[in-house]
């Protein structure tokens, strides 16, 4: 296979529901002040919820739609005395593919809506999947 | 915006060369005895890697493109006697968005290539994203 010609077209499972309504307003991170924020699920999707519950932390991976992905190099935290760096040495939302990782509890669940937090995205971002936090293993 | 109509095309960053061929070969998670494995990045993007070094943890976003996207309910770890649950609540690679995340530790930098481990993903596997984690966040 080409690895330049995949087919790899995200659906949204889901769209967050906040009180942060514009990047300039968002926490860098969910643990900078962050406010919990509803997460709701597609009906196509719902089904996939089941085994989680509230207290439960989980990843969600949203799609960050208002960042650019033409950004290979940045000053971290937008901070210009640092120097320009790789996006890939940082967490930028600008990035080739602009994906975003939310380690968040559920607060509640009520049918297919999650409260969900803390988490810095911005009303309207797309989720593209949820991951249950495992135990076990560190890589979440 | 209707969250249902982003346009949302992963552009793979890079590939995971491993000597892990086949899904039925892979360890379910890294921390089960995956091995190293190399990770080249696409020329496009190999200045976003400036900053990263050897012993860096990272998270590679993979794009499991074996996956099934249409399963929404599985058996945990693939262990029929586990109840179905829905893939939301599991780190099963079918799933809508058959995104991976893993945790590894950068070994060695070489040009466009890391070596990278522990990581179950197998060979092949297109690369979609690269974040450093920060010490003082845990939403990594």
């Amino acid at each position: 296979m080409n690895p330049d010609r995949i087919q790899a077209e995200l659906r949204p499972i889901g769209v967050i529901r906040s009180s942060v309504k514009t990047r300039r307003d968002a926490p860098m991170q969910g643990s900078e002040g962050a406010p919990d924020a509803w997460l709701e699920v597609n009906s196509f999707a719902t089904e996939a919820l089941d085994g989680l519950a509230a207290g439960d932390e989980i990843i969600v991976i949203t799609w960050l739609h208002q960042a650019q992905r033409d950004v290979l190099k940045v000053h971290p935290r937008s901070d210009p005395p640092r120097r320009l760096t790789g996006v890939f040495a940082t967490r930028s939302p600008d990035r080739p593919n602009p994906l975003g990782l939310h380690r968040v509890t559920i607060r509640e669940m009520a049918g297919n809506r999650l409260r969900i937090g803390p988490i810095e995205a911005i009303d309207g971002t797309p989720v593209v999947d949820i991951k249950v936090v495992l135990a076990d293993t560190k890589d979440s």
